[in-house]
């Protein structure tokens, strides 16, 4: 059936996400906190409504396109987990009125500030988390931080209008250059206890604080313990990938996605291989470059989805993926690989991987049918 | 106007472009052959009309799907520049029956034999091309190798149907990793002169090559003879970007992309100020990496499009840009990028980033009135 897919075709493995989103689920279900995946991994909503009906409680969007586009598709409790710019205050006030539980991010003064008047001024109450840093990674109010206090007192509710703090999330980014469990399992605590202290924070300073929300995929599927946690959030655990088989939490047959390619042409003498799956198809994402195995471009495989190891995807052009055998060199490339044939890539990054992709072509659970999921791009 | 714009958004500037198009196409003119842009790195009718009201002749693309939406939009003449593969011949057959007029290409014998077969079988006569491999880079035949004429003797005209060779064409991709005026000189020459004796050893054996095509930006720009060349391809030069500015074969300031971002934190302790433009909106493609100056994921430049040199775009998240102050350490980050203030990343790569976008946002050449040109992405 892949045979009659026109390349380059983005496959997605409809059992390996169901184990994927089983494990998660089971894992949060053990610790009794709520799980709320992200969706811009997918932007897909028949994955998300799969996380959902396996027991997430709602979900993270990193767009306001995401919260639009999966609020039509039913999902009626969003964290948008971007700190908001205030011209986008507007289209967030649109899809609250729509009847979406939108809650926002802030992590500044100006922000907190601007969202409350904006609030009084539209006859809207807007809930909101503080962003908590807990590994100076990108974003977010240290959680020692004067700051984070005086964001709380910007936010304000004026009657039934303004912004209200309903909580604090993090996110411990710099989880992904990690690879020892150790190492992992420490940036867990580090990042619950970092959020659980800003909420301690909050709280002894007689602000409400409901919400202790943390995760990354790494950490969510690392931490000991959750105590003050209220919920994790993690995305790429749905599909996973290269870059986080590398990092140690999931094997390599556990990746759902892969990029099908066509054969087109040959270079013996050099040993190359050419398909017509270049950047585009894959993305430029080089995740694994600074990890302990740099994949190239992704995992060579098989139509069944074994992996190639002697098949080594090095260079990529927009339309052109150039593969080099680093095999027996008596195999006759040409004849192992022939012209049209197809090869299976598996991803670096599944989020940018997919995000070059207009659809989901779904190997099912049962049934030996392609299904096509479509997912959305964009802002 | 741009403040009203929701960011991450994709900026075109009209008066940038024209320019661009004009100095290609003058260039080609004075050495009197065609040129055929590449249509990949638009992917956008609005611009496609206005490079061949220039005087452009017919289009190249890197995919069917390019075919087909260029050719709804009125272009009749294309070119799909990458060796195709025998599962697309159907739908490059269609395209035909539609009345396109679609050129192949091949660069092995087992296509050029199945192609034949195919039109044979299908009563229909493809037009091909055989790619030509002028500087080892990707794919394509040597010009003095015997495989060129078993390419060619592949194909075949049985009666009316089968495959037609019409000519040769060659693509030096690795005029991108060159800086000096004289090595891309050399290598357009290169290039010209592989692909010239391709044809010439074809037509000694007796096939019909009428076409001698060429080309990439920095060849096409540098050229000092096209002699024996009967058309021109390039794709970046109706935009450019840093990379071509790297190169040298363009200036910054004739950079006609750019994304317009909003500043949505700071770190000022770490000099970081954090934006709603990640990778996503600007790809992953970190071409200038390589590059004489490495330009992180872009040049990041005020709201006018001057450069602000001391503001580093080093790291990137899918949603979160995060800008490194590199200047004067005295200055407030904060009071000068206030949160809500927008900035404009001029891209390493303008085919990349562009393909992480729906739309351009075009600021005419006259009125202030913002435009929108949509573009299609996938396959």
């Amino acid at each position: 059936m892949l045979s009659q897919l026109e390349t380059p075709a983005l496959l997605l493995d409809e059992k390996r996400m169901y184990r994927n989103i089983q494990r998660m689920q089971k894992r949060m279900d053990l610790f009794g906190v709520k799980f709320r995946p992200h969706a811009k991994t997918s932007k897909c909503p028949e994955v998300v409504r799969r996380q959902i009906a396996a027991g997430a409680k709602g979900i993270t969007v990193s767009t306001l396109k995401e919260a639009e586009r999966f609020h039509a598709a039913g999902i009626e409790d969003i964290l948008y987990a971007v700190a908001i710019a205030p011209a986008k205050f507007g289209h967030a006030l649109k899809l609250i009125q729509s009847g979406l539980k939108l809650t926002l991010l802030v992590e500044s003064v100006a922000a907190a500030k601007e969202l409350t008047q904006f609030g009084i001024d539209q006859r809207q109450q807007f809930d909101v988390l503080i962003e908590v840093d807990t590994d100076n990674h990108r974003s977010g109010i240290a959680p020692e931080a004067p700051l984070l206090l005086d964001v709380a007192n910007a936010l304000r509710v004026d009657g039934r209008y303004g912004a209200q703090l309903r909580g604090v999330m993090t996110h411990a980014g710099s989880s992904y250059a990690l690879h020892s469990e150790e190492d992992l399992v420490a940036m867990a605590e580090q990042e619950r206890v970092g959020c659980v202290r800003a909420a301690h924070r909050l709280r002894s300073a007689g602000y409400l604080c409901d919400v202790v929300s943390v995760g990354s995929t790494p950490t969510a599927l690392s931490a000991r313990s959750l105590d003050g946690v209220t919920e994790v959030r993690a995305g790429v655990y749905v599909f996973f990938d290269l870059v986080m088989a590398e990092i140690g939490i999931c094997k390599k047959e556990d990746i759902a996605l892969s990029v099908l390619c066509t054969v087109i042409g040959h270079r013996p003498q050099a040993g190359w291989i050419i398909t017509d799956g270049g950047w585009m198809a894959m993305s430029r994402d080089r995740g694994t470059q600074k990890q302990p195995h740099d994949y190239g471009y992704g995992l060579v495989c098989d139509i069944a989805g074994s992996p190639i190891e002697s098949l080594v995807f090095n260079e990529a052009n927009q339309e052109h993926g150039v593969l080099t055998w680093r095999g027996d060199t008596s195999v006759d490339i040409e004849q192992r690989f022939p012209i049209g044939s197809q090869i299976r890539v598996v991803p670096n990054h599944a989020c940018a991987t997919g995000a070059q992709h207009a659809a989901y072509q779904v190997l099912p659970i049962d049934g030996n049918l392609l299904a096509t999921w479509s997912r959305f791009s964009g802002w």
